[in-house]
């Protein structure tokens, strides 16, 4: 089910070019505000605010496609680590984004607001990450 | 399998004061830093560096158990929302951290350094918490 006025049931309506990985449940996609090259949210299809609000199966579906996707970028990019982050605050539609951390950069929660920045071309980036190449 | 050197493996043998739910894998426990309060943390009882190296099972049961305390945390203390963060930065040992975010607190990732407190005593938060008279 979306939400007229929700961004996110917005940008999984009309915006597949973003679109890392899209299955009946879950979508993952590229960031347009990059807290460093690679990050990407995995969120549910129909709105949701809270975990509370969804089943356990589909919780550990979205956590499975988070699962892989954090093996992924750590393949394509070989970050020092990845932090995962659920906030949903500016937009309440429940994302969860892994944030890879690399060598040299800020550390702990000061990181995820040091250096964003803005996507032009998402299928550019996406295309250059290549998350699909490896497993 | 036990790091003689990593706090959080010290802390899972030592400080059974801090426990909240324990089982054969898993330990959430009272953070000693509260960001905010009733924060706690879902960590593995083997020491464990990424999501990456623990099986999926393990991971689903992980998640289970963080699922069901998001739930208890709603339910006991009604945060305006809850955090979800992985960054296991100054200690290795993964660990998702449930962080309630109350009404009129700072929003965002400021929120995450904004007022920490140090708990004296875990045993009588965790009883004044009461995390187990819901559900």
């Amino acid at each position: 089910m979306n939400n007229k006025d929700c961004l996110f049931c917005k940008i999984i309506q009309n915006r597949k070019e973003t679109f890392v990985y899209e299955d009946d449940r879950i979508v993952v996609l590229l960031s347009k505000f990059q807290t460093s090259t690679g990050h990407i949210i995995i969120t549910t299809k129909n709105h949701c605010e809270s975990i509370d609000e969804i089943s356990t199966d589909d919780y550990f579906h979205l956590q499975k496609i988070l699962k892989l996707y954090n093996k992924k970028l750590n393949a394509a990019l070989k970050p020092e680590k990845i932090y995962i982050i659920l906030l949903a605050e500016e937009v309440p539609h429940i994302h969860f984004q892994l944030i890879p951390r690399y060598k040299g950069n800020t550390k702990g929660p000061a990181f995820l607001t040091a250096n964003i920045q803005e996507v032009k071309n998402p299928e550019d980036l996406i295309k250059k990450i290549n998350y699909e190449k490896i497993l």
